[in-house]
C-alpha cells in the first residue's frame, strides 16, 4: 500500500498519522501535485489529486476523508478514530469539518498568494478566504476550550488529530494571517499533540 | 433538522438525494454562499461552507462526505448506500472520489472564469482545471463502462448517485468544457438516474 503525497499537506499528513495510529503499514512517496510532479502523479491518478492512496489489488482511492472512510470502516472497534454513538460521532464530526475547512481556506490561500501572479491575484477573494479561516480557527478554538473527551482523553480521536494538523499547517503555511496570541487553546492542544511520537514521526516537512 | 444550500451544487444536491433514498426527513433553506447569502449562512457557520446541516440537537456539520459519514453510519444496514466488505467499499469509494473531484473542479473552474474579474482569470490554472476535469469525467466513463454492480443493480448506490449528480452538475455550470459525445456511457447512465422519482423531486435549479 502506498500513500503519495508531501507531508506538508494536511490530508496527506492526517491520513498518514491515522494510518500509524491504526496500525497499517504504508509505504509513503513524497510527491508534489505541482511542477515535475504533475505529469507523474497525473499518469497514477487522472485528477492529480493528494492525497493517492494506491491499496494492494490497485485501487486508488483518493480525497483523506474518503481514504480515512475506508480504513475506519475496516479497523477492529478497539482501533477507531471516531465514536460510534450518534450524538458523539456528530460532535466530533462537526469539529473535523472545522477543521477541514481551517486547512482548506489555508491551501486556496496559500495557492491565491504564493502561486498566483500578483496581478492574477483577486483582493475579494482573498478577504473571503481570509474570513473563512478565521470563522474555522476561531470556533476550533471554542472547541477546544468547551471539549475535553477528544482531546487528551485515552485515546487519540480524528477530531484531535485533524484539528492539530490543520493548526500546524495554517501556521506552517500563513504564518502571517493568524495571530497566535488570539488562539491559545488551539496552541496549547497542538503543542500536546505534536510532541506525541506518531506526529514527531510524521514531520510537515 | 435542516439542510442549507442551493440544489445547483453537487455537494448540496447528493446530500438530498441521499437523504430522501435514506427516508429521513429534513427542511431545505435554498441559501447562496454568495451576496446576501452569505452574511446569513456565515451566522449559521463560521466557515460558510455548503451544504451544512443543523441536527436536531443544533450540532452542525459540513461537508457533503462528513454529513454523508454520518448518516450512512446510523441508518439501518438494508438502507446503507455503500457496500460493507473491504473491495466492494474500496471501488465504490473510489468512484465517489472521482464523482467529487469532477464536481469540485468543475465549481473551481465555474469560479475563476464566471465569478471572477477577467483580468483576474489565470490561464494556467484554467488550463490545469480543465485537464483534471476531462481526467475525472473520462475515468468515470470508464467506470460506468466496466462495472454494473454499482449502477442499475437492485439498490441504488452512493457511487451511483454522486457520479450522476457530478455528470448533471458538469453540463450544467460549464456546459461547453466538456462535449458530450465523448462521455456515452456517462451521459447513458445519468439518464437513467435523473429519471428516477428522488432525483426529479430534487432537480437542480
Amino acid at each position: 500500500m502506498q500513500l503519495i503525497g508531501l507531508l506538508r499537506s494536511p490530508f496527506v499528513r492526517r491520513v498518514a498519522i491515522s494510518l500509524k495510529y491504526y496500525g497499517i503499514p504504508f509505504e509513503h512517496y513524497p510527491l508534489s501535485a505541482f511542477g515535475e510532479g504533475y505529469p507523474i502523479l497525473s499518469a497514477i491518478n487522472p485528477v492529480a489529486k493528494l492525497p493517492t492512496l494506491v491499496l494492494d489489488n490497485g485501487d486508488i482511492l483518493m480525497d483523506s476523508g474518503l481514504i480515512l472512510e475506508y480504513f475506519e470502516s475496516q479497523v477492529p472497534v478497539i482501533q477507531k478514530l471516531l465514536p460510534m454513538t450518534a450524538n458523539d460521532l456528530a460532535s466530533h464530526l462537526k469539529v473535523i469539518g472545522l477543521a477541514m475547512m481551517g486547512a482548506d481556506k489555508t491551501v486556496q490561500l496559500a495557492y491565491e498568494t504564493q502561486r498566483r501572479p500578483e496581478d492574477k491575484q483577486y483582493g475579494e477573494w482573498i478577504e473571503r478566504l481570509t474570513q473563512q479561516i478565521k470563522g474555522a480557527f476561531n470556533a476550533l478554538d471554542s472547541e477546544v476550550a468547551n471539549n475535553s473527551d477528544w482531546l487528551m482523553g485515552e485515546a487519540i480521536s480524528q477530531a484531535a488529530i485533524s484539528t492539530a494538523v490543520a493548526w500546524s499547517f495554517n501556521q506552517y503555511a500563513l504564518p502571517n494571517v493568524l495571530d497566535k496570541q488570539d488562539f491559545p487553546n488551539l496552541v496549547q492542544f497542538t503543542q500536546s499533540l505534536e510532541s506525541l511520537p506518531n506526529f514527531i514521526d510524521t514531520p510537515i516537512e
